[in-house]
């Protein structure tokens, strides 16, 4: 024991002793556990680890954390996950999406109905940025050719349109909805059912850097944490909250991604479905989501946009400061609804994006940039988020 | 005047002046009239034919008929129909559709929308019978290779199933509805937009030829109408009315299928249509119905079955005490089918409705009023409320 507290007290050095108490839990309850969260909120990280710790607990939560309590990997985990440009985000951080995860404010009736304790992330963006205006889109792991090829519309679309691409890193759909959104240079988040150590699929372990890379990684589970079968359902029901609405592309007649979709329903997402040949085994399950009045039928990213809420001219506010788009007008105007809501363009590109001849967006790009619209670096122009 | 006065004598003989009348009167109208029918309903039709022809009419009535008043062909109309093995059914027949056109009743606020005043019928069956358990099938007449397949799945597995399959006769998804039907050895009635002694299509005459043997080729237009854009719109109503149910199978974004659907909507018969690619200019129409709830999404013959019928046992509940109709059996059971939900019916059309002759169905109509099941007034037999 001596041995052991003298170790501890080498690794702690250097962390935060609040954010090794929720690393400590979030590896204790491995996944949502409303009861637990109810307790940090009350009496805060620390002093629930300890309970915990001393098994100093309700029945309920002594039961749920019994198996784990001894094993305390909270320094490690954080180091792990550290050292792959990664972080613990917690209800402390700003970055934490409480708007997001407060449908789960009155499902927590059963065990894996609550929010999560905390997220594990890789990939430098903030969460609660990155999933400001986000879809999900899901779907089989035994796309047609279809299927993978209307996901890449609709997600392409999305991605361009500036709505980050939430899914779960799974073959088929959801792969395709990620490398669509990374092929046009949009946002994409993964939400893993194992830990973010974890490259799962394996198969994805690529796919799964690029994303890091272009948004985030996400998973509620500690490092170390394999997938299982209740993990994945645990899983849905975040890429579920962590958007404006659910898109199922394919589907068959039972499928995870129908699971995913009744989240949405309970927290009051739009749930949406794309059809295709009624011939196909893998739209089965859309088919029925629709008929059952469980989906609305979308066929492309417009629909897409219809029902998860329309995207209004980007007026985009600064320090409060609206700029106002109506003083734009002529070529002004038309270069600067040429501009993609996400990443750079150069001036040729957005000559030919607008029809406005290359001297005259030469001009006018400087009084765009003046007037807070747009701004430059070495990759080109973009809009001024 | 006077020899042409004596060529109608010699051709009148051998029909019926009713007959004569309703004929005249189709081919003045060409067409729904709902001020001529309420007129014939008051006066009957040769009282009716002799106002038209006097032009003793009110102001509306008069405009609608001077076109054509002078214009009595009945004799020959009625001898050229005859001679294809046609005829003329009017609501003085027992195969009238009676039934299936009561929807009309209340939706004769435009001149478009009321009952046919007749029907030319090529074909030897009964067309109350025909159209007693039957689904429109429609669609767009550029169908594609998957539209064809899926029409003629549904289509084949309805007719088989007993289902009459009611459609346009136009290219396309149409055609596949009839061939579908034809080719289970199904019934299937064409309805035209022109007189029934036109092939329309011309490249499907061979067709219309097996439509007429194997069902009916229904029309409202007197013989020598030619096919109009008003007579295709006033078509679409009646392969609304004759059926349970219309399946649109193909549409494009602006369709024919649709006006059908939004007839088959006002006169509250089940919409239904069949998705496709989202790919797929033909499927569009499909999709835009089913996005915006005019549509119920059917993946099969199934599906349609779900939504058009079979009708379930009418248990109305009286005061409180549910009548058991497990009591009922036999003939009883058949005539109590037979009611409409809303509405009064005679004892012969129970009789036609029930397939009960007309003396059992007298028999059995006040044993079903004691047990409280069905009640009488001077309008006729309804259900007990």
């Amino acid at each position: 024991m001596t041995v052991e507290t003298r170790k501890d007290a080498d690794d702690v050095r250097g962390h935060d002793p609040r954010r090794l108490a929720w690393a400590y839990l979030s590896k204790v309850v491995q996944g949502p556990c409303p009861p637990l969260s109810r307790l940090v909120e009350d009496v805060g990280p620390e002093e629930a680890a300890r309970a915990v710790r001393e098994r100093d607990l309700s029945e309920m939560l002594g039961k749920r954390t019994v198996a784990r309590s001894g094993v305390d990997t909270a320094v490690h985990d954080l180091d792990l996950v550290t050292g792959m440009g990664g972080r613990l985000v917690t209800p402390d951080d700003d970055e934490w999406p409480r708007w997001r995860l407060l449908g789960f404010e009155n499902q927590s009736r059963s065990r894996d109905e609550g929010p999560p304790l905390a997220l594990w992330v890789l990939g430098s963006r903030s969460v609660v940025e990155l999933t400001d205006r986000a879809i999900s889109i899901v779907g089989t792991r035994a796309a047609s050719g279809y299927g993978e090829h209307v996901t890449a519309e609709i997600s392409g679309d999305l991605a361009v349109d500036g709505w980050t691409i939430v899914s779960g890193a799974a073959f088929g759909i959801d792969g395709a909805a990620h490398r669509a959104a990374l092929g046009v240079g949009g946002l994409t988040v993964a939400v893993l059912a194992c830990g973010v150590d974890r490259a799962y699929p394996a198969g994805h372990a690529r796919l799964l850097r690029q994303v890091a890379q272009n948004g985030a990684v996400i998973s509620e589970y500690a490092p170390g944490a394999t997938p299982a079968k209740h993990r994945f359902l645990a899983r849905n029901r975040l890429v579920a909250s962590l958007s404006d609405g659910v898109v199922v592309v394919e589907a068959g007649w039972r499928s995870g991604a129908r699971n995913t979709a009744s989240w949405a329903r309970k927290l009051g997402r739009p749930v949406m479905a794309v059809p295709g040949p009624v011939t196909s085994a893998s739209s089965t399950g859309c088919h029925r989501m629709i008929r059952e009045g469980e989906a609305r039928l979308v066929a492309n990213a417009g629909d897409v946009v219809e029902e998860a809420g329309p995207i209004e001219l980007r007026e985009v506010g600064d320090a409060g400061v609206r700029r106002d788009l109506d003083a734009l007008s002529g070529d002004a105007l038309l270069v600067y609804e040429a501009f993609p809501a996400v990443g750079s363009r150069g001036v040729r590109e957005l000559s030919e994006l607008s029809g406005v001849a290359v001297a005259q967006v030469r001009a006018v790009l400087p009084l765009l940039e003046m007037e807070g619209f747009v701004t430059s670096d070495d990759t080109g122009w973009s809009l001024q988020r």
